[in-house]
């Protein structure tokens, strides 16, 4: 299968590095936000994962790098099957990823993308596109990289229907939660060792107010539910205000506050809640400690479906991208 | 779709009922032991599942029932697609299923199956047979049911290698330990009100002696990682053994006994270990409790995927009959 990439960043460099492990993907070009890199015949997966990682200017690779690019062109140049779209993140417009996006999937270009903003803003419209061209729209990278939410919502329930959907699926916020409780240390003393030790972001604010949370519960809502929930829909509460005499005091009850993001799919108008919530040690959720995240499907039929997934780093993330890959590959 | 079931018990008849809540696939023949039904322009489900739960002999049902059968002349008076096998097991002989289960494949038909005997047995060749003739082999019912482990294994983690299983696969075992820990219970008071409640077998000894979660685990192996495993490779301790005392001393160190299933795939000789073992509250299968169960990937790319279900009862067996029909459906 003929792979170009959109994004050269830790996520798109650690793909590279994964496709340079396997005989079944072959990569033709790879483009950041200001030059690119392709060759029709294939290219050498392993030694531009050593370029880049000292290099991001991909016109000085070999004899087949290039300057600013048009991605119109790009797609007549160079024939591939499947697009992967791993730019940062702007949940606002969701550009230039979503335009990347529509045109490939107008071109007969299957896509797998690890940006949450064309999945959060207009997920139902490019999902509709890729039907109608009988295209893979591949987008678990976006909603816990390499917990699989998607994965098993799409696969491992299929024939039942999903009643209600349970989340932690922030590792950030799941940490400074553990620091509080563990080391009795204060929301901000926490936050500042998270981020000491390049767990929580400069700005940690998308994950702390669970946004981060609301995005990943609504994106998975509206993959496997048929929802079209939009992000302005949910209700949401981050951890900020949290105090160690709260988490002492539900520990003295042997409860854990986890930020927990729900939606109740039977009731008349489904809405996602993010909020923390104290769980007792019979909530499978307890367990979920340090970076760790979850997710459980209750359905009619099959009972509560509960998957549990380590910390995602972007080795991870690249994996939840092949994973999706290889089930195009599989379905297609 | 259109499906022929063989095995009208409790499972079977779940399965009936659960198809008559479907538009897509359709019922054509249901034999048992004794008798059968059948009809190429399709059976109504509803009334066969009502039919069922008042008489099992189904030479008696409408103007389509017939007595004593031969499997191959079923399969030339009635066109299927696939055929689910939910006979009871023998896991000796794997008869009459595998011989079942062959003919149909030879024949053209793909085969789900909720029976442990042909899959611990004989899958390499069965799903070697299935291979050669394009059909699919569905065995999710065999190890775990509504836990998704075959699915999971295939799907979720596609991309990356595992190397290691672990796996609480044993509800009534998981139940049993529970009982002696929270109500301070002997394994044979435990036991004995478990078999009064209905959760553990007249005959226990396949479940508390260790050799249903070795037949679980074989399985998973051999479907997911490529391995030949027989049953007769395991090294299997049950928790018989287990006193008070140890349940007592287990949990005065914040400990719990857990009935596991473990697999070293990188091991030079890779073999099934299922033995009783003292979680801490950082082991994820801690929380795993009453007659619930989980499976643990431990995967190169994608690190630790963990899935974990419900109790399985006889819904939940057919649902995951249902969701190989439709795996199959989809993929073929």
């Amino acid at each position: 299968m003929k792979i170009g990439l959109i994004g050269s960043g830790g996520v798109g460099r650690a793909l590279i590095g994964l496709i340079g492990e396997r005989d079944d993907v072959e990569l033709i070009f790879v483009l950041n936000s200001r030059s690119g890199v392709g060759d029709q015949s294939g290219l050498d997966p392993k030694k531009l994962y050593e370029f880049l990682g000292g290099n991001r200017d991909l016109e000085a690779y070999e004899k087949v790098g290039f300057g600013v690019w048009k991605f119109d062109e790009i797609l007549q140049a160079f024939k591939v099957d499947l697009l992967v779209e791993a730019t940062p993140t702007n949940k606002r417009t969701g550009e230039p990823a979503t335009s990347s996006i529509r045109l490939a999937l107008e071109n007969g270009v299957h896509v797998v993308t690890a940006n949450k903003g064309p999945v959060i803003l207009h997920y139902r419209g490019l999902k509709e596109l890729a039907d109608r061209n009988g295209l893979g729209f591949g987008i678990g990278a976006t909603a816990g990289a390499a917990l699989p939410t998607i994965s098993a919502g799409e696969n491992d329930l299929l024939g039942s229907r999903l009643l209600r959907i349970r989340g932690v699926l922030n590792g950030t916020t799941n940490y400074i939660l553990h620091l509080m409780e563990t080391e009795v240390m204060s929301y901000q003393a926490a936050l500042q060792k998270a981020q000491e030790e390049g767990i929580a972001e400069t700005d940690p604010s998308q994950d702390v107010e669970g946004w981060d949370t609301a995005i990943k519960m609504t994106i998975i809502a509206n993959a496997l539910a048929g929802t079209d929930l939009a992000l302005e829909d949910a209700e949401v509460v981050g951890i900020t205000h949290l105090t160690i005499e709260d988490i002492r005091s539900a520990k003295d009850r042997n409860k854990r506050y986890k930020l927990l993001g729900e939606l109740d799919l039977d009731a008349e108008n489904p809405r996602v809640l993010v909020k923390p919530v104290k769980v007792s040690g019979e909530d499978i959720f307890y367990g979920v400690q340090g970076k760790n995240k979850g997710i459980q499907y209750i359905t009619d039929n099959l009972g509560e479906v509960t998957i549990l997934g380590g910390a995602s780093d972007v080795r991870g993330a690249a994996a939840a991208i092949i994973r999706d890959i290889l089930q195009i590959k599989k379905n297609f």
